[in-house]
């Protein structure tokens, strides 16, 4: 399912000062990566390169797989060839001709699928990064 | 739209330490406030005690209300009878009996209007606290 295209996400980012924010952007689904394209100077990636630190919900909201996730890398978009063909491949518009654009490649820690959720979380599909169940990815 | 029974909300928070938290649950619109209700202990009313922030997220991803809000009151389910038929009224569950449970009331401080968003801001419905156009709340 998370390679989906069209996909979007919700990300969830904080600052150092511990405001949160939160957009939702298209997602790929690269080598066991999210990734997404953000302006260098947008609030999310400035969080990002701050805390390393996002969480992701990706689905509605009585079906989602949530992810906490870690910023492995921020790759400007004209820089990897291969990682821009990928993320166009899944995304629905293609960042590689916009200035200031950057994809940040988020690998993750744990993922979970909630159903119905009301704080309560149900089944643990990752954890310390590791897949405890089979699953497409 | 924001009163609409069995509608949920996603709500973003941060910790003091400046880590993401990401939950969706159900939303009620009661007073012109944004009123969810989690468990005291859960890290949602954890991060929002000590931060008074959270940025909500109303809708899919491509045609979404995002609201920044303060936190402005901590109910205990069982407390404020009339805050708890008027969530109950919209919501589609009814937490009054579940020990733990707490009313999160949100103002909202600044409302924008989300299409297609890619990072891009969209309208501006609310800004202060104040409504810049007719809505419906």
């Amino acid at each position: 399912m998370l390679a989906t295209p069209g996909i979007d996400v919700w990300v969830a980012t904080a600052s150092a000062a511990g405001s949160p924010y939160l957009v939702p952007v298209s997602l790929a689904w690269v080598d066991g990566r999210a990734v997404i394209a953000v302006a260098r100077s947008s609030l999310t990636a400035t969080n990002l390169t701050t805390s390393r630190e996002a969480r992701l919900a990706v689905g509605p909201t009585r079906d989602v797989v949530m992810i906490d996730a870690a910023l492995e890398e921020v790759v400007d978009v004209a820089a990897d060839a291969a990682l821009g063909s990928a993320y166009v491949a899944q995304a629905d518009w293609d960042p590689r001709d916009d200035t200031g654009y950057v994809f940040l490649v988020l690998r993750p820690v744990r993922v979970q699928a909630w159903r119905e959720a009301n704080e309560i979380p149900g089944r643990t599909l990752m954890r310390d990064g590791a897949w405890l169940t089979e699953m497409e990815a």
